[in-house]
């Protein structure tokens, strides 16, 4: 069907304003009172929407036209340098529906700095080369040049985008990505209006200066954030600086994000964490959340009161809007998992009509205890797939990797580890590599599917703390059954281990459970489950435990698995799979110019 | 000769020990009394050095390996991330015979930025594309690569390398290539030691920040810098910032560059600016300095008490220590040409044996009037070839192009244009577009070879300031002679024009003249010196002046002529020349890998 057939254009035109009006929250009735028919327009053209059935309107093409500058920016009222796709942070969101292409051109405008983009929880199956892993799957895009991306997005759900080279994320180069059912089908799960909330925390410090500090002997840690935002604002202290200079408190565009509500009605928040560093928890004042999606994935539904949320995944949450009209409400992200020194980020839950700054009568939360491990486990197990809705897992796997997440030193350098290999991606990247048979790219021997089980102590500093660096990856057998245990330890630090949020690219995967301690190999795979797992693209590894994954190799392509923390990505806290590369169609050029990939061809006659 | 030969042994092990010494600075018996063996023992290997003739020594081949970082440096006092080579900045010196060849192995160690190295001065003849010029000669060198440059230094001589990509240059990535004369020659003048000395300005914003500033809508300036280097050595007066923290005036780095002379003594001073802006006066207290050198070519000798010096320039003056020797005294740079905004930038000229940091008893010169025109056209003029050294230029041109230098605007963005063009580089290097004869990859269409003569006035704003965004070039019939004549204008502001240093590449080129006003076409090219005129690679176009150059194009490749002010650069205030490219031998594949040249080529069966 195309275009240009009225139905089409009625839907599309329709369906745009409501919707974008609403995900947006750049709908101006509700907090600019002199426009308030279009809101009426919207929600009618919302509704009647939502009644049609258009089960025959065809997969569209929905084309993009980015362009990434350094801009000045004060997200959180300090004005610093970022990262920005048409001068905005974070970047423009992408709404799509079930099984439409999307079509980036995206337009390198840095000065000396190259950018690769990855669409975050999109499987791009059949274009392993758009996954935007910069060194892994594509040359990054150089200054000055632009590079098309081009993937269906084949499952509805909340997906992000993100800067995926060096640390560009946290500088700015982030955003949303919603996908939505075809016509005619209907969540599981009933609301009124849809809401996109994505979460981050924020430096002053540029990337390269946390870069620096992190290669750099005596290390020099990043530190936590100064501040964390909710839909790119948030609100540093600026009386913290003895030069203001380069804060300002009132500056709008560190005014907190306000989400107006109607009294009576539910709202789907649609929420995403791409924090560098922190874990999360999101509150809204007074009001439960019911947990309706997780990476994509419905989940059997249960109530919060609060939401732990790691660095890479997404929730949908039902809130409804029953409390006391009378007054706004609190919206809250506190760091958990670290001990805090980042102020509660900030936003106002508005009830209209009330103004939409008028403070909450009460003083924001300070969240849930920083270490309470257990709460944030239990939330973790709760998460399993909704009734109606599971993908069964296979009932056993053909090969299982046990990874051991260690913090390690390499030639006196700080890095993390994975069974004592840290991660060096080559010049010429793994797809490349791989798919023109280049076996001097990288070391093609197999990284280790264990460690030394038996004998390390997780609860332990290592006796020697040293580890290698590495490019090897694991190679998959094509359609095979793969099971990770990520296993996590003590870092060199006594008594401490950290929370690693794991990241699957080209997948989702079984989450077949979580516990505390040191994997048992005899018995802790009998407790999986294999009834009703959620499938995810990004999971926890809480401090001392283990989470147990699942996932069939069965996308050709070369794919990082990685902790989704900036600074331990950047450390060498990854790994690679392959699976099916001979499967892999013609790599565009486009991805090409960099290790191996130099030169002109010159066009045959 | 292999180096395994004992005579040359010797001669290596000996003129390395005492030349390093001596021209980087780094002896440590005059600063520090503990260590005087060594220096008796340097003087004596250099003093025999000097007597031996090893005229039949061959042409040797010098390696570097250069890893470039960024790193926390305070060159000024104030810390801030500057790019480093193996941990410098300024980088390593270059120290070559005449004839030798250079080869660098530059390592990108940065995080998300490429790099690319001019070595200045050097006319890379048979090696145009080790020129090091992003976008011009080569695609940048891409984080975690390397790139070999390999060029012959074929004239004794004065020179300076830096980064030619972006603004990188001031983010500290600079040096200095000293070019001894073949063993047997003598210079046309006598001294007893040689030094080095390396100028800059210094700016506390990233080359990021000026850069978005540059290019943002209202326009940004860099402004005055905030320091000036002599011999990466500034000091910033760290009680202006409310916030200390990041400045600490008895950080050893910014104690002030030492010169320590014995009474007496001549020296010679081998002096290069490599300023982002700044047009500097060079002096030293109560000396007077003989000029001998400039861009490598033999000055007819004059004596000046300030050293006007302008970015891409490097002289070298003789200097005897015949002062009272009970004393220090200032070496002072200044800038000129723009109203200062920078406090003079000081090192200490030390008598030995007086104490090195005794600060001398005087007040620092602020220089000379900045705005004194005058005085800077009449030491442009009195720069001519030194008698029995002049190489006289034809006696006519083939071509003569003038490029009237004006400050515009492109779609409300300020820039600076050539004949109204501004120059806009194509993604795919000029050199390799035009080797491989890409003829997309750029306008083909010639840019003009003058202005409107007739009705432009120099001295006013222009009634349209608009230029066009071009990367047109200037194709040379070979071995052709050509002449440019520079012509200065108004700038956008009433009553102002700028200095600007202009700098060609892969070239020397005769300078015929300087008039103030605008050049005349039937009498001032009737007063040009064709008996010693000067052959540089940089020279200053004064404000509302003209300057005329000839050159041949006799070396094939393609070649930028550019205001070597950064800001004006990055703002289009380039052309470029090509000259016989099908003479270029074949690109090697390693400046590839941008633009068009992205592929994998699968090795021939």
């Amino acid at each position: 069907m195309s275009s240009s057939q009225p139905i089409f254009r009625l839907w599309t035109s329709c369906f745009l304003q409501a919707t974008l009006d609403y995900l947006e929250g750049q709908v101006h009735l509700i907090t600019s009172f002199a426009n308030s028919t279009k809101i009426v327009i919207g929600v009618a053209c919302l509704l009647k929407l939502r009644k049609n059935n258009f089960s025959t309107v065809e997969a569209r093409t929905r084309h993009y036209d980015w362009e990434v500058n350094y801009e000045y920016k004060s997200p959180d009222c300090y004005k610093k340098l970022a990262i920005t796709i048409n001068g905005r942070t974070p970047g423009p969101t992408i709404l799509a529906q079930q099984g439409d292409t999307i079509i980036v051109k995206l337009q390198n405008n840095l000065l000396t700095e190259n950018v690769a983009i990855h669409w975050h929880g999109i499987r791009q199956i059949g274009t392993p080369w758009s996954d935007g892993t910069g060194g892994f799957t594509q040359c990054p895009i150089q200054p000055g040049e632009k590079l098309i991306y081009k993937f269906v997005v084949d499952r509805a759900g909340t997906y992000t985008y993100h800067g995926h080279y060096g640390m560009q994320r946290e500088a700015g180069l982030y955003g949303t990505i919603i996908v939505l059912l075809p016509n005619g089908v209907s969540e599981p799960f009933s609301y009124d209006y849809d809401r996109n909330i994505i979460l981050n925390d924020w430096y002053h410090k540029s990337s390269d200066e946390q870069a620096t500090g992190l290669s750099s002997i005596p290390f020099v840690f990043v530190g936590e954030p100064q501040s964390l935002l909710i839909n790119g604002k948030g609100k540093y202290n600026c009386s913290l600086l003895t030069t203001p200079g380069a804060c300002n408190a009132t500056n709008p565009q560190c005014s907190p994000h306000v989400l107006t509500v109607v009294p009576g009605k539910t709202y789907r928040l649609r929420i995403g964490s791409l924090t560098a560093l922190s874990a999360l928890s999101f509150e809204i004042e007074g009001h439960d959340m019911t947990v309706v999606e997780a990476d994509g994935s419905y989940v059997e539904p249960f109530v919060v009161r609060n939401l732990y949320i790691y660095s890479g995944e997404t929730y949908s949450v039902l809130v409804k809007a029953n409390q006391d009209p009378s007054r706004n409400y609190w919206i809250t992200i506190n760091v958990v998992s670290r001990k805090p020194a980042t102020p509660t980020g900030l936003a106002i839950f508005n009830y209209y009509p009330n103004h939409p700054q008028k403070p909450p009568p009460t003083v924001p939360t300070t969240g849930p205890l920083w270490n309470d491990t257990t709460s944030r486990l239990a939330q973790s197990i709760a998460l399993k797939a909704r009734q109606g809705f599971i993908d069964t897992p296979p009932l056993t796997s053909d090969r299982a990797i046990v990874l051991l997440n260690t913090q390690n030193k390499i030639d006196g350098y700080y890095k993390w580890a994975l069974n004592n290999l840290s991660l060096t991606f080559p010049t010429t990247p793994y797809l490349i590599a791989l798919k023109e048979n280049l076996t001097d790219a990288f070391d093609q021997n197999p990284p280790p599917d264990g460690y030394d089980f038996a004998s390390y102590d997780i609860y332990r500093v290592a006796k020697n703390v040293n580890a290698t660096s590495s490019n090897r990856i694991y190679r998959l057998r094509f359609n095979s059954t793969v099971d990770i245990i990520l296993q996590n330890a003590n870092t060199m630090t006594v008594n401490n281990s950290e929370t690693h949020p794991w990241h699957l690219h080209g997948h989702e995967f079984w989450v077949l459970g979580y516990g505390m301690g040191k994997y048992n190999m005899s018995s802790d795979g009998k407790k999986y489950n294999l009834v009703n797992p959620i499938m995810k693209n990004t999971v926890p590894l809480h401090p001392y435990g283990w989470t147990a994954l699942r996932f069939q190799a069965n996308n050709p392509g070369v794919w990082a698995f990685h902790c989704h923390v900036e600074s331990h990505f950047y450390m060498g806290m990854a790994v690679v799979f392959e699976e099916g590369i001979e499967k892999v169609g013609n790599l565009p050029s486009s991805i090409m110019g960099c290790g191996e990939t130099k030169s002109y061809n010159r066009p045959r006659p």
